[in-house]
């Protein structure tokens, strides 16, 4: 069994801990969800939270049913979200936090509803299906107080944050352009005509939002280049396209960006692109150096330093900065995974309460923020404003 | 967020459950240890287990705050495995399980003692530090007739399992030869003389036993062939060498096997390998077809039949045997790692338990059961006894 | 040594011949250059030419002491390439070929003077620095009749020419998207302030033109996928960007498409990418199947089908189209290069030479004729426009 | 089109020469052969050789047909290779050097010939089909004082050679293993009974010698590592297989090797080996460091200096040695490939034999001479005497 160098992964020899569990509820994610499930799987991994409540369902037998196999007690099984934010918030051993993890169309008035009771969030991506309903939220959170974290969850993984310290660093010098792609091949059919719950509500409107492929998979695109370069927008030139006939957003999006300070980008997204699967990849480029990390291999992360050859940093290996360690569990090798890195933006969020219960102050370095999600917003708002006027530059507002 | 195909990853919606978590027990794994931690967080990742009782150092100090730092009730928070293996039978609510993370040369003692008390028991791998002592607890297991999972943990990838039902199914023909190395750099240098925990044990002959790369990672390499081809040995010739002065085990290991039924093997296994950070890789060649499996990319096969093209089989991708798909709990493109392959044999060990508590007869298809762990110990044994000889070749007793 | 199955490299076997060599002249490529000496590698390399003129530098005392150096016989070394075409024009034994390898704003000129005494030619890419020379040259050559070879040499690559038979045999449907991208860090800082001679005259626009990166790589890119998809171009949204200060013409090039049909394209070159060597990379995504071919690994090429698992096709190997047998020259796992994509554009010409002089109709399949030539300078000339009015959508004239 | 630093790549600029091609004569290689194809393109690659005399084929009318084919006049185009050695020894102009490109029972005789007439020689691999006739030749070529090259063409490889540079600068330290292997699927099936030529006398042991697989490849697996490490064989304990029944020499080979010093190697050779094609790995681990070669990849090198991050060398760029640079023509990125490793063999010949010529002493670094394929018979003798007596270990004599 490998060796464990002292500092090199701060986040395993946390699993044992001093502080209490978070207590943690979730809405949305019962029976036959898919990122419920991540949620609580990632909630799990590090030991702290425990999911103690739950409104994780509309449909009242689901909701129970769910809540029993999630072991959660039957008095805390909410058949409405509203109602579970004002018991909870009530009890004296009430939630700490909760999870957002239902279509995108609700993820404003839940976040609303827990905000507004003191409630810690955790929010699926996107944070809502409009730019409007975003900063609205944000100003709640802002004046609430409280932790909000949008699971732009890419930004988990340990070599993305070494990334990120590099850049902060200088390592690359002033960064001139960027790419970015996202390519899957899952609704390369009409997957939403068929009984797909996951096709069926990211490809209808009135839940998934007017953000097709640029919401589902650009906003992930989008907010890995801007955690990593510390970038911001100053316009988009965007076409989103729909390929399959009958679909009711995009399901392809191309997009050139222009950043603040003169940098350039170019940012892929496809659902429609057969043999790609979760094919995330960020290439960045500075005046002194270079950097590729591909989501095939997230624990290594290729720099050069022009007129060097090119290095691989390898999560857990030589040189890690002190961002990535915290973020790692496991020695250099062992492969670390999607529930990995979802995990840091959970125990982030954990640190980050507790910090506050202590009476530290508030520390959001690690996670996306309410406002991270709400830049992301502006993007795929300017995004499909440009779209709509034919691909035209266009700046967020 | 991806799609989510019907059947192609069992394990997922696995995470809600019928059943009531198994109680599980652990002996060693207390502040500072790397193995303990794995598998406790591998206990936790698919919701089946709850951690209630520990020995987890021996000494008292560091085995009490352990404990509570895992929110173990202090009076199941034992000082001894003898202490805690009589109370925990006589409880009511005594431990399902124990698992057994502590040096190797414990690891009989313990598992015998809970075997004998009709305790389930998950130990870490090599099951012992003589053929003798596993052939004796092999014995007790075989009697008392409990579950004894052995940690060969990298058979719990979905893709190894995936390699496995490959070759079961005769898609390579009868197996002509197995390449399978694995190469670690961390003790490159002598690190058992520093304070590194994890280097002085395993470089301890009365700790880690007589074996050392061949039983630390050769050992590994050895379960990872057996498990994917079913060969069963015939014999081999072993070279044991000690590259770093002053080490008492072997560093570096090369063997050649003989399989019943005529197939060739070469084994590697290095600790002395600058570079490689748990590089175990697998190919398997039969007169059909070729597989390679790659630690490095674990959710990935190659796969060839002979004549046709080099076919790219992923986790959660087109034509997954069933075997893999309950290994599985994410869609193709998101990485799973360590953890999860390490959560699969515990998830595997809950549903044989909870199997046999329902009355259902017992499967052990889905991890390594003692009789696995005994080979392995007849391979190491008949390797020392080898390369003692001078790399001659030696049959397993 | 491999084996050698009947059929599946053609180019083979073809390196003896009943054929004469054709007679080949070069203008440009003097000592110190670097494409002539990859031209005349290639033209070596399968049999088929012999060097016997030049005009090699515009310096005296380079072009003879050049001429030398290559054994070409004194009185056909030449001054000036005026002077070689009326010669060689009007020798019995005279060039059947010229090579053209000087800066860009030469290649009209001497094209020119070769087409139209009827010598057939080879052109370094780009054709010409104006779309408008392209097309007076081009309707020149239509007019005389002759061979014109424009070196977009990676349309060369076998596995390259394997991707463009497979989507002419509607493997992948009909082609959706594109995307394209050719990355070096050459360029990173300011090269041509040096006395570096490859870097001096691509940025100085009375030698290299008007386009910089988007007409030294970027051309590469666009007919990479061109060739490829056979894909028509309706438009372009392109921004050309110069970060390197003082340099003269664009470092770094991001350009959407719009393809008549309705595909879409995302083109990617630049010049200034630290770590990055001739990385050209292409995807091609259609309703029924992608594939991804990338220069790091020429010789490979992976195809995959929707709802199949991806294949890995290999030059030499299994089920290899004729167009790709036809340019392979070694069994499977010996990898061709760089030399051997470009002595394919060479020996092509070379057959469809032949086949003219025996009578039999010219034949272009093989090669990017002028045509693709004008084609290319459509796309650089667009894009310039496009970038010029601020990067906003424009048609090629 | 790409940078050319100055020094990177000389080979490229040795295009162009003072000096006269040198006259080569080829034995074997006539139409249909596949090594001589090879040999040839590799001659011209460079222009350092121009081939002018043959005993093509055994066969008259085939040795006629391929002498005129590849245009050599037809008094050069002889029937035997004894005749060849004599005529060609006393023209003024006969050849300066002979390529022998048989099967290998013949390369003795050949070898022999032309040697004792003072012609240099270039010899496929192996040297011959026993020890006794390559010493026996070894101690003519001494005696004579010409030029022998065994192609041993892996050693050509840039990469390779910096490997080699490397090592032997003690970057790694002292080397304390090595692993390689050389895997084929092409004699899965029994090739040989069909019309495959190259199969047909490989399997014959009057034509191909006694060793099938150890021989054929197995000896390149030996000399890489040789080549690159410098160590010398102390002893082999080898187990060669014959898995294709009717096949008449071994297609399967697993050596442990013992080197001068105490560095263990581990060597595997298969040409039953389904899904692949030439794939030939090396890995050399020292006690500063490891270095990684593959040749599907054969431009990088991954090298470590223990407790450093992995860097990527690649041909061209930054800090290759002078031994890899001699032996590159392309910038960084440009792949280079069989052709090119081959032709450095020619053109090291080729600088070696005009040096003897203009009076300086011989220089043999840069390819294997006929003492390094005496050590590969040495190998071979051993590993075929080893494996008869069980796969006992065994010393070279």
């Amino acid at each position: 069994m490998p060796s464990s160098r002292s500092g090199l992964h701060v986040r395993a020899s946390a699993e044992m801990r001093e502080d209490r569990p978070l207590r943690l509820g979730m809405v949305g994610g019962g029976l036959g969800a898919f990122i419920g499930a991540v949620h609580r799987s990632a909630a799990r991994l590090d030991n702290r939270f425990d999911l103690v409540a739950g409104a994780l369902s509309d449909k009242p037998d689901e909701a129970q049913e769910s809540a029993r196999m999630l072991r959660i007690a039957p008095d805390r099984a909410y058949m409405t979200f509203e109602e579970m934010a004002e018991v909870e918030s009530g009890r004296a051993d009430g939630i700490d936090v909760v999870s957002i993890v239902t279509p995108n169309h609700l993820h404003f008035a839940i976040g609303k509803a827990f905000a507004e009771k003191g409630i810690h969030v955790i929010c699926d991506k996107p944070l809502a299906v409009s730019l409007e309903q975003g900063r609205t939220l944000a100003r709640i959170v802002d004046k609430v107080g409280i932790v909000f974290c949008v699971t732009h969850n890419y930004t988990g993984y340990p070599m993305v944050r070494e990334a990120r310290a590099l850049v902060a660093a200088g390592e690359l010098g002033s960064i001139r352009s960027v790419r970015v792609s996202y390519s899957q091949q899952w609704l390369t059919d009409a997957l939403e005509q068929t009984d797909n719950r996951q096709a069926k509500w990211r490809q209808d409107p009135a839940l998934g939002g007017p953000a097709g492929c640029i919401g589902d998979i650009g906003s992930h695109a989008y907010s890995l280049a801007a955690f990593v370069t510390g970038l911001e927008l100053e316009s988009v030139c965007a076409e989103l396209t729909t390929f399959v006939s009958g679909r009711r957003v995009d399901d392809h999006a191309q997009v050139m960006l222009r950043y603040e300070g003169g940098a350039r980008g170019l940012l892929w997204a496809s659902q429609v692109a057969p043999g790609e699967d979760q094919n995330l990849e960020l290439a960045v480029y500075g005046k002194f150096g270079g950097l590729v990390w591909r989501h095939e291999a997230p624990d290594r992360l290729t720099v050069t330093r022009y007129g060097d050859r090119p290095q691989i940093l390898t999560r857990g290996g030589p040189g890690m900065s002190e961002s990535a360690a915290r973020a790692s569990r496991l020695p250099a090798g062992l492969p670390e995974g999607y529930f990995e890195c979802f995990a840091n933006l959970y125990s982030d969020v954990s640190e980050t309460i507790i910090a506050q219960i202590g009476g530290a102050p508030l520390s959001t370095t690690h996670f996306p923020s309410i406002e991270d999600g709400v830049k992301v917003l502006e993007f795929i708002d300017a995004s499909l404003r440009s779209s709509h006027a034919g691909a035209t530059w266009t700046r967020p507002t």
